[in-house]
């Protein structure tokens, strides 16, 4: 319950005012009155130049939905009361002919969603007060011009009328008066358009246009709520995993005109360079345009830098708004603002939007500048974002046949196809295909197909178009305003400068240069900035996970010490099994009847094992590798096909009968849960035997060669802990055996642990404990069994579940704490109940994830692994997760 | 820790006597003395005439294990003071060639295992001692004969060596001596059969006969011990579920000689009937034979009867010792005897092996006789045995073609095909076969065929060989002693009476008659005696749990209540969908790509469900019915080959290529985790509207029938709470508008629950509970899942799991309380601290498993399901748990 809330006693207080009178809201309060109508009040309040208005809560929306879509009580009357307010600070009149006050009304939610909302502009004028704006501009084209916007705005956003009925009456009379751009019609040809346009509206919602402002005023706030439940806007939320709100914020202020004329304009800037992130001024402005038509990406801005020749008082204004609102807000801000005949009003101001590189340099340069503290920088960079500073780009040295150059709206390397719609984008990514999604500009329609697309590339729009904004917000490739290209949609092709390119033709886009590529250009290994190393090791200062990595091989091992990897967490075995000679002896062995002859073949596998143990363990030179002996179950190193089998059957020697019977029998119905893991090592104990063997003759050559080699061996798929107990008791057997046949006469203190990923192996932690010198939590299989669900089989419903909100979110993408987390922590609970100090990490992909990171800080591991690259977000994850109590900090900067 | 342990002091007591000075054990210290040697030291007690001696405890078999098969300190000293006590109460001298001291050696476990332990007889006999035995006895063949007996013996139990080597030997010296039995053979002969016997000894063991008989002692206790590994030995502690032993204890008892003429003989004695449970004395003997020659069925003995014509006397002896057991025990004794010289002696007591017929009949006359209490009568019953008394036997009508009558050693009806050797029996009915294993005579050897066929028959042996006591054990039917049955194990076939039978030809046994029959004889469900019903009475009076079934069927429904169930716990909904009409509208339904087409064909069936339920709810008359909706996947029901899938697609009228692709698109990696359950009803939701609606149709129809339907509606696979809540919006909106449509005004209170089948509900039960009005627990799947094995595929790994000890029982037959125990009282216990009182049942197949239905009482659970041959097993288990206070009680007879 806010503050205000409690200060007006019982009764809810809808709306909140912001005005020269007084600001009732401050931006501690988003939650309350979405993220525009808390700054909008903090704007006034320190002093900018903002137009009055008020907002209306999110509680009032929720309160909206709760009802039926009916407005709780008191709402419109705290609305007129507002309206009244503002007339008396403004002098103008709702409706009135003389001067009447007009108002923009925009939803906002706590959380920012670019794009998804409606707007409606100039709301208050009608058939009467349009006359009084016009005498009052001194401008009728222009009044014409807003109130033909508004009959657009509103039979759109309020009542559904499709946009294209407008265009085509827009489009019929500039022809008639020989006009090219909307702006080269004049103030006859905009009576015709209003009249026009109201036809449109008539005719396509039954009703005139409404002539009272205060029901246009209902009607608008009654649309800004039903915008929250749209199909794209609960989209937008599950992509951005955003839950948890109450719903939409609705504002509504005073207008302030950007198209009033040659001395007026509109823009919007950020305090840094969201690309970059170098502390430079850096926007984009329209001259006589309105806020709209920035953001939409119809019209190609100019970059704020050339306000100086343009209205140089203005652009020194708009250098102090940029150093007051850092100083107020202490983080990168992106403001939107308006100039109504020269003057300079603030429209919107919020957290920037900004790639991974520019979040980690201006976290480490707002520490110089003594802006924020050390752990600000370390809780402020989203750990996904790091993915954009260490996945490949392209290769510089590589020929480039550029095609041509548009803006570079969010960097990154893609390559791909070009498709022209996003639902052909989405099911050809679906179908395995890398596409770019290449379309004139992209609306919050296109989320989909923008979200599964290698990148984006758009022949209009500018760096803070709907493309470039989303892109960056995702970490996604995108070329914007490449004003050369033409596409064809209907004919599926592009032409540059007389070169076609069809659905089947690569394309490659830089979104660090703009620049579009014919053909594949080659990428490589990100050079990671300095910035990066102080803000990784400022993670590590506070963090209190170690972080491994899932490595397999040298080279991934070696990557992922290179991001900071603190170990191996699991190096599974069987990839190594698949060599052309060694599947050969794996099938052979797999094939045997008795023991005698699947040692024989064992045998043969094991200076293959040896080496690539040997070439791991050096290349963590020290740090601990933990293995994982054999896990899948034995079919899956069989043919499957016909031709393959007799291929097997002829280089074994034996019958493809043979062969068939064999695969036949190692067939199973649920192989999840069936003859794998551990299962495998009790039945044949001469694999474990071998592969322990060649570990600890890995481990003795590499100590020989003065390599301080430190395996430890995980058994895996333990449900039941005599399991464990008799495996551990021939692994150190079997350890023992290699030591006295290698007279080695070192020290080897090789750990032996297991994974817990069967639920019954969690419950019964304290029987497996006494048998295990490690758990490593397994939760890829662990949700599996935790919810029955396959993580093959379980794309026919999950999607649903997801959008039905049964489910939060994908739990094989983020642990399930609710379910999954209970056994994670009985499991360390009880282990550590019967083993003090027992080291406990969790290797699933999970291990990779930060809210999954988040639960393992307040549970207590020891350590988290996940793959090579994301290392360095596990690693910034962990220390939000010790600097926060726990909690993750996603999504802090949308 | 034992009491006389402690009375000793610190040193572990290892021997305890038994004798006329004192007898050191009693009858309550089984677990230290074994049953046997408790048993010995309790006759002794109560004044039975038994041979002194003394038992050596498990305790020092465990110690001979743990301290790799060495003796513990101070066992062989004890030892030697109990023979010396020997000799001062019998008078006589071990090794002595005046008057030997003779004992046998025999094991002796806490739980009795037929068969399964070997014997040592006359020990104590040297070449020296024999002639003392041969001038005592005044009959020197006798002791040749004595003397062979324990070289043979002990070269065999102790040493090792085949016993055929013998066998061949005594066959070659009684051709040459022209003796047809072994008892034709004269003094002469024996003399040469003693020598040769020491020959084959000394050539298979590398040493002469042991002459020091202290050495015979210590190296058959410890074959004794050695004994209790043998893998025959596991495997039966394993059929049986016999776990928590320390080992086998030894007794070494002065021998009494059952062959030392025609005054002499031995037998083995019910006090009352095994088979039917009859109070009348019961029992064979042999005369002029050794103990073993009744056990192992190599001579066919004459029934105890028999024995008022030989020894009046002694017959009247033995009803006096009958009387004497029963009273002091309690319990219906099974014992052996000898008779040396008209003297008769005492060498076992044990509770006696019967059939479920006889346990029954037993425990209700004892009740009656006020031998025993009510509860008693209820504990004493292994619930498993009523199987027995609830299968059908042969139908008493049909025509049978008799071929010979055996012995009536183990009743039921068997039909078959007959296997020669146990393996074949095994491997036959692994293949799906039915088989009877017929024998001459079983050993224990055989245990897996055994337990494999349908019945046994073996054509030599009485109603106490080995084949008898081991298929009465398991109630499975046997008919032992046929003798006029020739069976040639080489050439696989049977000869009887000129008739000739191969492994093709079908016979019927008769257990109840001991019958064997040509051809397959009809069979006909057992009428059940009033005893059964006496029982059943007195376990509802004292049993907690309601007991329900599984029941998909009107027929099987009405079963199930005649065997007293108090409602359906789990009907099922899938088999309903397989009739033919059925299935094509299902299939239509499955291939439908939009909601309406699905909806199309689901109203098709429809009118079946509603039929079937109508039927289910109206054969239950006011008992209420669970009903689960759809669980299985859809690919199910679709068929796989390509000629099915061909008739398919013409009887749909769509094309081959959609029906497999639609039959390719469902199929799934790992199906028991995949689209199913509730899964289903979510994103096919027309489906549970069709299943709600036919059965609150059915309902409707029924109570406008006056009969008073009581359906619960169960939806299955739930592990995440808001699939529940979402479903049973659904399903409560559809009852109503079935209401509404059926203008019904009566009440319906139809509740609406789920299964508790995922590890995740259990975990989250008290978000889960809130929506659900009954909770009943799907233990096979969560069984699946806590283990994460698939039933379908464990065959490859579960068998030696359970050999190897790594479990102690199949968990899909008895629940693991440890692990998947734990989820059931977390479900139970977090459902209900939210719902207060929330109905929980379980409706696993271990719902009628007697172990687990003992947790399920003491867990707190309202009911258990089970198919309907299970109800009465449930409702005795159920009792038992009551009385127990939650253990089980089986084996108790055992």
């Amino acid at each position: 319950m806010s503050k205000s809330k409690l200060a007006s006693g019982s009764r809810t207080k809808w709306v909140y005012y912001f005005g020269k009178t007084k600001a009732e809201g401050t931006r501690e309060m988003k939650q309350l009155l979405g993220g525009k109508g808390a700054n909008l009040a903090e704007m006034t309040s320190i002093g900018l130049p903002v137009p009055p208005g008020f907002t209306v809560t999110t509680e009032a929306c929720d309160a909206y939905y709760k009802a039926g879509r009916k407005f709780p009580a008191g709402l419109i009357d705290e609305a007129h009361r507002n309206i009244e307010m503002l007339e008396k600070e403004t002098g103008k009149q709702f409706g009135s002919d003389d001067d009447p006050l007009l108002v923009s009304v925009r939803s906002g939610a706590a959380l920012s969603m670019p794009g998804m909302m409606d707007t409606v502009l100039n709301l208050g004028l009608t058939d009467r007060s349009v006359e009084g704006l016009a005498r009052l501009s001194g401008n009728r084209r222009f009044a014409l011009d807003a109130y033909r916007r508004l009959i657009n705005m509103f039979g759109g956003v309020v009542m559904g009328v499709d946009h294209h009925y407008y265009e085509a009456e827009f489009d019929r009379i500039k022809k008639k008066h020989r006009a090219k751009l909307d702006t080269d019609l004049n103030e006859a040809g905009m009576t015709e358009l209003v009249a026009a346009y109201k036809k449109v509206y008539r005719k396509h919602t039954g009703h005139a246009f409404p002539q009272d402002p205060f029901d246009q005023l209902s009607k608008s706030i009654a649309a800004v709520f039903g915008s929250w439940h749209t199909p794209r806007a609960v989209r937008y939320r599950q992509i951005n995993e955003i839950t948890g709100l109450l719903g939409t914020a609705v504002n509504c202020q005073v207008m302030a005109f950007g198209n009033l004329g040659e001395d007026s304009g509109t823009g919007v800037a950020f305090t840094r360079d969201p690309s970059t992130g170098r502390n430079e001024f850096y926007g984009e402005f329209l001259v006589n345009a309105q806020g709209e038509d920035v953001v939409a990406g119809i019209r190609t801005p100019q970059p704020v830098a050339e306000m100086k020749k343009w209205k140089p008082e203005i652009y020194k204004q708009l250098l102090g708004v940029k150093k007051t609102l850092e100083r107020h807000y202490r983080e990168m801000q992106d403001f939107e603002f308006t100039i109504e005949n020269s003057v300079l009003f603030m429209l919107q101001t919020r957290n920037g939007e900004r790639t991974g590189h520019a979040a980690v340099k201006i976290a480490c340069d707002m520490v110089k500048e003594k802006l924020i503290k050390e752990k600000d920088a370390v809780t402020r960079v989203p750990p996904n974002d790091l993915n954009q500073l260490l996945l490949p780009s392209f290769d510089a040295k590589a020929t480039r046949d550029v095609l041509t150059r548009g803006l570079p709206a969010s960097p990154g390397a893609a390559v791909g196809k070009p498709a022209f719609t996003a639902d052909e984008a989405a099911d050809r990514t679906a179908a395995g295909e890398a596409v770019l999604l290449v379309r004139k500009e992209t609306s919050p329609e296109d989320i989909d197909g923008m979200h599964a697309a290698q990148g984006i590339l758009t022949s209009t729009g500018g760096m803070t178009s709907h493309a470039a904004v989303v892109a960056r917000g995702w970490g996604k490739p995108c070329v914007a305003g490449a004003g050369a290209i033409q596409i064809d949609e209907k004919k599926q092709r592009i032409t540059v400068k007389g070169r076609t390119f069809s659905t089947q033709d690569i394309l490659s886009i830089d979104g660090a240069t703009g620049e579009v590529i014919a053909g594949a250009v080659g990428t490589h290994q990100p050079k990671l900035s300095g910035d990066f190393g102080t803000l990784m090791k400022l993670a590590d200062k506070y963090r209190k996970l170690n972080v491994r990595t899932n490595a397999d091989t040298p080279a991934d091992a070696q990557r992922a010490r290179d991001f900071g990897a603190e170990g191996i967490g699991l190096c599974r075995t069987e990839h190594m099994f698949f060599g052309d000679e060694r599947i050969m002896a794996m099938r052979e062995m797999i094939l045997a009847e008795t023991e005698a002859a699947r040692r024989k073949a064992l045998r043969k596998l094991l200076p293959y094992q040896r080496k690539d143990f040997e070439g791991i363990l050096a290349s963590m030179k020290g740090l601990p590798v933990t293995i994982r002996l054999l896990d899948p179950p034995l079919h899956e190193f069989l043919p499957h096909d016909g031709q393959s089998q007799k291929e097997m059957a002829e280089s074994l020697g034996v019958s493809v009968a043979k062969v068939k019977q064999r695969v036949s029998a190692l067939h199973e119905q649920n192989p999840m849960l069936g003859h794998r893991g551990c299962r495998l090592s009790v039945t044949y104990p001469e694999i474990l035997e071998m592969q322990v063997t060649a570990i600890v003759e890995a481990t003795i050559n590499c100590r020989k060669k003065r390599i301080n080699a430190q395996p430890e061996i995980m058994i895996p798929l333990v449900g039941v802990d005599k399991e464990l107990s008799s495996l551990r008791e021939l692994t150190v057997a079997t350890i023992a055996a290699v030591k006295k046949a290698k007279k080695f006469t070192g020290k080897l203190d090789i750990p032996v642990g297991t994974m817990i990923e069967i639920p019954r192996a969690a419950l019964t932690a304290d029987a497996v404990a006494p048998h295990a010198d490690f758990f490593s939590f397994g939760t890829n299989d662990l949700t599996q069994m935790t919810f029955g669900y396959s993580r093959d089989d379980v794309g026919t419903f999950v999607p649903q579940y997801i959008q039905q909100e049964i489910l939060e979110r994908d739990p094989f993408q983020s642990l399930d704490t609710t379910g999954v987390g209970q056994l994670v922590e009985m499991g360390v609970t009880r282990g550590r109940s019967v083993r003090k100090g027992l080291k406990v990490g969790i290797c699933g992909e999970h291990g990779g994830d930060p809210l999954s990171i988040a639960f393992c800080h307040v549970t207590g591991l020891n350590y988290v692994s996940c793959s090579p690259f994301r290392v360095p977000v596990a690693r910034l994850a962990a220390a939000q997760a010790a600097l926060n109590d726990g909690k993750a900090s996603v999504n802090t900067t949308l």
